[in-house]
């Protein structure tokens, strides 16, 4: 029997000539990543074992972005802690303020993962590398301190989806439409530790932002991990990006599937998320009268270059509703200096809306834009759980960056060609 | 017996002929400010007084700036509080994310702040308009809230300290240092509930953001007020940015005060307030090998755009110490948007400075670079109080945008002539 796309990567990172879905392995990791809320927790762990130092300096990322710069007193001392343990053990990649930006767009972007690379992240969202056909997944801080001190971790091989993406998406549609549409049409368990793996011809019309988007929200619909073939643009991407070797992983024609499900992407509208599960989606024609009170831009979903420049191009020559906090946040420093010199930033800040440094901030109710009691907020972000962003009888509505731009002009949830 | 120029703005704003110091008046209010700590209290206040509406809803500044976008679910609570309260009262000057400022840089930009006026704010350091010729000072929250419903509020009329500000300024001093200087001369309650009178032909050397850093830091040497002469700088800049009109007061030839400072601006040298206390100043000689870990521009005191372009003169082509975290924050979107046409923003981000919307943050200990145990800042903000920044052991140390700059070159305490 063949194998999937993940299980060929976690075959060859186990040393096994193959594996099946559900089998225990270890595996070789390529990197291990923390931010400042999990990596405190995972050098406390660390320091529990008594190790002598990490497995590779260079193989460990932590990225100081969820609360930093420090929103208060005891993320300050978080970030302390992982400030000094980088510098007693010659962390490479320790990314704090000023070299920063959110993990999920920071890391391909300094070129850290690359295909084929077997990745795990103490951050739910570690899925996001799929995009460029590595297999990568959110573990927990123990995990990731285990994988810090040995370079390994255990896995149970996961069965998979197979998700055939076809036609060409219309205009406005974005990978967040897509992978909106994916959840729910499956629930947030549609793919409980499964991998999600997606194909067709449909994938040649998708930014490489558009995919890193996509396998950024496998974990919404309870996905082991997310992962896209690898391609021209792939490997663009990645000579671009970065100096590592890549190793690119095909299923096999017989690899079994729990489900394949196949998506006509020219028949796709935007589509929003109402609270209080990613799975509760509508198209943009469904969404009736809801007014907001706010609009986030960015995230390690949609924070990058794609991103702000579709909202841009909303925004453009508009104002933004009057009593409406439009917040837009570049996921890392080198996009908010693009979207600058595109002026984009310009953009935004003279529709009314105002310009972060890069941070994770409102995404999980950090700061930056916490919500009050019966508060709206269409945000670009991936969760909108109760109280996620903030008090437990606000409210989020996730959509693309197009329509929380067309958002931000009307006030209430509204598509771009309301606006447009 | 002659008046001061506080004595006289008093004067005419409680309908008297003349005041003299110790004497209790009731004066008018030009403008009554609060911003989202300060506010909530105050309208509390209002709602317990059962007064039927505000006093006049074009002189009333609400100003959201100190922990907005909001950092967490306490402040929302209060910015949605007080954004209720002005949409109910129709006030014209409420100010929330988008158009929003630090509120002692706000108003004047604004216009709202004109020379001859009384303005109360519940802000210590509300007597930054002074810098244009008015009577501004800080007031509690309960006295706002009288303020708001009567337009009136009881003074003790001040008497007045003279500072003769003689010669021009050697290349680097500005604003800050004078202030600093003052203060470590006359210690933190050199002036207390006294009228701080600048004036002197060293005036003319002194741009409006050199005298509003100036006049915003009399509260720190325990000052009532501090305020300015109406020269033709002042006008030009009144007429720029306000409609109102305003009236210039003078003091009287005889006018007495309880001491004169002469001080010649052309000696002085960069100058550096030490923890814990504004008044522990030292030159940039005297200041010995401080190593730091924070460096914050920022501020109601230092965010302007002479600030900014001073920092970016210091900064540019260069990179920030390694391992040092600094924080550029424009004080308004107007001064956010000139320097970022100017290019200023581009160079804080090129030499490794992150750069935030406005906000006053870290100054405070609000967000945006809170520190952790043992961290030491150079700071262009107001207060070096033990934990105002953050955790009790941590250190704060004042300084100028230049200082600052040239500081997170070094990464230690640094005068520009040391960069550059």
């Amino acid at each position: 029997m063949g194998m999937t796309m993940t299980q060929k990567i976690l075959a060859a990172h186990a040393g096994l000539e193959s594996v099946q879905a559900g089998q225990l392995i270890e595996a070789e990791l390529d990197l291990v990543l923390g931010n400042d809320i999990t990596s405190p927790v995972a050098i406390h762990e660390i320091d529990k074992m008594k190790v002598d130092g990490v497995f590779h300096k260079d193989k460990i990322a932590l990225v100081m972005d969820h609360f930093v710069p420090n929103k208060d007193i005891k993320s300050a001392q978080h970030c302390k802690c992982v400030r000094e343990f980088a510098c007693k053990n010659e962390i490479s990649n320790f990314y704090d303020v000023g070299e920063m930006g959110i993990e999920h767009a920071l890391l391909p972007e300094k070129g850290l993962t690359v295909a084929g690379d077997v990745i795990i992240g103490a951050d739910s969202h570690t899925c996001t590398y799929g995009a460029l056909g590595a297999f990568s997944t959110g573990v927990g801080s123990t995990d990731m301190a285990a994988g810090m001190a040995t370079g390994k971790a255990w896995f149970k091989v996961p069965s998979a989806l197979k998700f055939v993406l076809t036609g060409k998406p219309a205009k406005w549609i974005s990978g967040k439409d897509i992978i909106l549409h994916i959840i729910g049409m499956i629930g947030v368990d549609g793919a409980l530790y499964k991998s999600m793996e997606f194909t067709g011809d449909g994938i040649q019309y998708l930014s490489m932002d558009d995919r890193l988007t996509i396998a950024n929200m496998a974990i919404e619909a309870g996905g082991k991990n997310g992962i896209f073939p690898v391609d021209d643009l792939t490997r663009a991407y990645m000579k671009e990006h970065s100096k590592r070797p890549f190793v690119e992983y095909e299923a096999d024609e017989d690899a079994e599937y729990d489900a394949t499900y196949t998506i006509d992407l020219s028949t796709l509208k935007p589509t929003v998320s109402f609270p209080h599960l990613p799975e509760n989606t509508r198209t943009i024609d469904e969404v009736g009268d809801v007014a907001i009170d706010q609009v986030v831009i960015g995230s390690c979903t949609n924070g990058r270059m794609d991103d702000l420049r579709i909202a841009a191009k909303v925004l453009e020559g508009k104002k933004v509703k009057k009593g409406l906090r439009v917040i837009v946040i570049p996921a890392t420093q080198k996009i908010y200096l693009q979207a600058m010199e595109e002026g984009l930033l310009r953009t935004f800040i003279e529709a009314g809306a105002i310009v972060s440094t890069p941070t994770c901030g409102p995404c999980l109710g950090g700061y930056m834009g916490v919500l009050a009691e019966g508060e709206r907020c269409v945000s670009t972000t991936n969760r909108n759980f109760v109280g996620r962003m903030g008090h437990v009888d606000s409210e989020v509505y996730l959509a693309s960056p197009a329509v929380a731009a067309a958002s931000a002009i009307t006030g209430k949830i509204s598509g771009p060609e309301e606006v447009m």
